[in-house]
């Protein structure tokens, strides 16, 4: 390792020992403790990251999107420049394969890169010009020009499951750079020495780009400090990607302050995937593998793995059940993220196998440090009786529910949660039967697949990842994708403003090559 | 009056006499009562309205955007059919002039006509596509495809200053209706008659355009059916435009739902003034003059009053103060919209009078129904120490802060609350002083003028009438102008889709020659 880890946050541009509670990662593959200890941001040191990047917001504001398109792309190199260290350590401290590692690696650096292009498009200054009407009549129109400006602070939670592109420079905070707002990083104590190493990489990138220090911190912290970041008055929106009871711990604290914010929890969801009869007479055994195949990727720990599968229709059910269960107990163990996630797997999983309307059909291998894939199945009746079977067991687990009619099932699927994603299984044949059931759908979730699988998150414009409560906090937005970059901003209107004084992107000779709306029309 | 008034709530497309607590409204001018008598609503009422709500979302989500169109129109000219009676009773409710109630009556109408020219547009539906990369390495990117949907039932809080334009078919029910999402109106209980009018208007539109009873309702509630309102499940955004105890009370409400919604609350602010010193120098009298004029009118009763004016500058300062202060001493007593109203006015104006720091530099007439304007004097000092000079007095009052220094008024800015508008008066010879001053301002207020006055809010496409909390509880939306309908919507991504199952918008055809984002392009 040629990056020397030191336990430190990051702080004003400095390593900073914090002085309150010691911890350390745990290599889940062995269950040793890895070096070095860690020490969590005093409230001190947390209220100076934040009166920092109070600071920094004005400065972050009126950069131009070039010199914030060239930080996203720093960070990124930056973060290339480590890429041996860094793989290593995220092994490390996840157990997560390194094909993976490194391909979520290039995903991060990747989605820097998209938020650099977006920003330099300028798309997402939603810039909309009125132009004044002076012998209108009873009353003049003034001169109207609109765009977006950034939020301020934001505090980003990163996730356990992808210590890469969903933490310390992962989707929320190249979204929020990119929108202009700097970022304090919690770094999740599953994998600090990850958190430690991408913080330094931003750090050197804001030196490289001559930026503040306050446009980013690190910090290590437990509950007590976490609350702290989100109620202090300089926080002006939160991004967090982790479990139910965290998101919605954040949103209360959030709510209740003095200002209430925004909060962007991704939190909880189960992905349903509908077999319609069509598919599973023509591809059941087909579709019984690759659905495996998607839940037991990753060990499962993906926000979208599909956790709970509608299966209508008889014809080739037996082909897709026998094949899915036959996937499931030849998968091999997996090693999961964290002691306390492996636990809550397995007392998941054992709910369900005790669980009398539920009838397990597989079991996958085991192994000291992994837990083994698992397959139930149930029938609608008994699915729709206990609300229980619909929290999310986040590992390599589906729950099939056979039904006898699509509709006897469509209440129950209209009184699911909200999801990230719905998956259809279906054939040419199966259109119409499909076709009412789409509304409901859509009320129910911000991606709908057909033909797939809903783990693989595609990083793009077009993309959701998102969806109604308690899929998301905010299903209004998506934590994925160049839409992403919306959550940190808000509109400001300038009424009759000297050309002198107009942001750039307002101004009628247009120097950023902008599409705007002028009088309505783009 | 041709139109009879029932005293009735509006459920499923039925005058429902309501069997709670018995209220009337009061004629400002009088203080009489007037007819009829109207009944809360029960709670069975309340949820019944909210069922059928909930089972009509659906099939407003469906409807073409000409259909959605088409029933903001037909409002439109159901109230202009009702102009006689509806206006009448609105001057008796409001104490509100004819020329007002006619002006506000015709903007009603244009904005329920600008969000059906939006939804024919289309834009709002933010269409992007990622089309299928089948050879990309090392994994092919499937098709991908987003629109905005509705986010479904809308319950919508009129508010007591704008009886038509901000109340049951006022603007966040124009642009709930134009996302496709059903309302249920909360009617003013100072303007029943006028909320039963126009609810009836709609009611007769729903009938006309074919559409289901359960798009529109209209109840009339005390704080413990609003509450149950808000809190039945089928309700999946708040409107509200009112005080902020109110809002505050709906927006904590909402939060602690076991599904917590969006509350798009517009509450409070004191729209500061800024005088620049050449402003100041170059039209001091002439600044006086048309500060009293914006805060007078309407006796004060506008979201955009300007409550406080920071004074920057000795040159022509007399020449403004004495100008104000003769123009409010000349001011009409105004009579206000309830009695609550004009009391809460009469302790806020008491409170400034005695305030040590505070002088007053003039009071308008006075009569029996009627308030009387003023205008107070403070220092910069006096005004930083003390929060409660930041306190909304809703009415025809400003303070004026005169400030030696504008580096010492920096941070006095920079610490005020959230607003709606922040005016600039300035000359070209304050350019340069101004512009450091802008991005702090951005972060204070949804609007920025120069050379203007708030009051008088256009409704177009570049407007956000918004801001920061308190001004609403959520800052990153507006509550007049196109961009509106936007707080009523969220994204879904459709991946893999078939055509004959894409939504129109999505087609390739492109059957709505809508503008779209595809593979980042517009």
């Amino acid at each position: 390792m040629t990056q020397t880890l030191t336990g430190a946050n990051l702080i004003a541009g400095e390593a900073r020992a914090g002085a309150g509670g010691a911890f350390a990662a745990v290599d889940p593959m062995t269950g040793e403790t890895l070096q070095p200890e860690y020490h969590h941001a005093t409230k001190e040191d947390i209220e100076e990251a934040c009166q920092l990047a109070g600071s920094a917001a004005g400065h972050m504001a009126a950069m131009t999107p070039d010199a914030r398109a060239d930080l996203l792309e720093t960070i990124a190199e930056g973060l290339e420049a480590i890429k041996q260290d860094l793989v290593g350590r995220v092994m490390q401290e996840t157990a997560l394969p390194q094909a993976r590692v490194e391909g979520e690696l290039g995903r991060t650096c990747g989605q820097l890169r998209l938020f650099a292009e977006e920003v330099r498009a300028g798309h997402w200054q939603g810039v909309r010009i009125d132009h004044a009407l002076p012998d209108r009549e009873p009353l003049p129109r003034p001169d109207l020009r609109q765009r977006m400006v950034p939020l301020g602070p934001v505090a980003v939670f990163g996730a356990s499951n992808f210590p890469l592109a969903f933490s310390v420079a992962g989707g929320d905070t190249a979204s929020a750079f990119a929108a202009g707002c700097p970022v304090i990083a919690k770094a999740h104590p599953a994998h600090p020495g990850t958190s430690e190493l991408v913080g330094r990489a931003i750090v050197k990138a804001l030196a490289k780009c001559g930026l503040p220090h306050g446009c980013f911190a690190l910090v290590h912290t437990d509950n007590d400090g976490a609350g702290a970041l989100v109620e202090n008055p300089r926080i002006k929106a939160v991004g967090f990607t982790g479990s139910r009871s965290g998101g919605l711990a954040i949103a209360a604290r959030a709510a209740a302050r003095p200002e209430p914010i925004p909060v962007y929890a991704e939190m909880s969801s189960i992905n349903p995937v509908l077999l319609m009869p069509g598919a599973l007479r023509e591809r059941g055994a087909e579709i019984g593998t690759g659905l495996a195949g998607s839940t037991t990727m990753g060990a499962g720990q993906f926000c979208t793995n599909p956790g709970l599968v509608f299966a209508f229709g008889e014809d080739g059910y037996d082909a897709f059940r026998d094949a899915a269960a036959g996937a499931i107990k030849d998968a091999a163990p997996g090693t999961m993220l964290t002691g306390g996630i492996s636990d809550a797997y397995a007392s998941g999983i054992a709910a369900l196998a005790e669980h009398k309307g539920v009838t397990e059909l597989a079991r996958g291998g085991t192994s000291d440090c992994g837990q083994p894939a698992a397959l139930f199945e149930t029938d609608l009746d008994t699915f729709a009786g206990d609300k229980a079977l619909q929290a999310e067991v986040f590992g390599a687990v589906s729950l099939i529910v056979r039904c006898e009619s699509i509709d006897r099932a469509l209440p129950v699927l209209a009184g699911l949660e909200g999801q990230l994603t719905i998956t259809l299984q279906m054939e040419d044949s199966d259109i119409e039967t499909v076709r009412p059931l789409i509304p409901v759908l859509e009320q129910k979730a911000g991606r709908l697949l057909v033909n797939g699988f809903p783990t693989g998150v595609e990083v793009c414009h077009a993309m959701v990842h998102g969806g109604p409560f308690p899929a998301t906090s905010d299903g209004r937005t998506t934590s994925v994708g160049s839409l992403a970059i919306n959550r940190f901003l808000r509109p400001v209107c300038y009424q009759n403003f000297p050309e002198e004084l107009l942001p750039e992107a307002l101004r009628d000779d247009n120097p950023q090559g902008l599409y705007r709306r002028v009088n309505g029309e783009y």
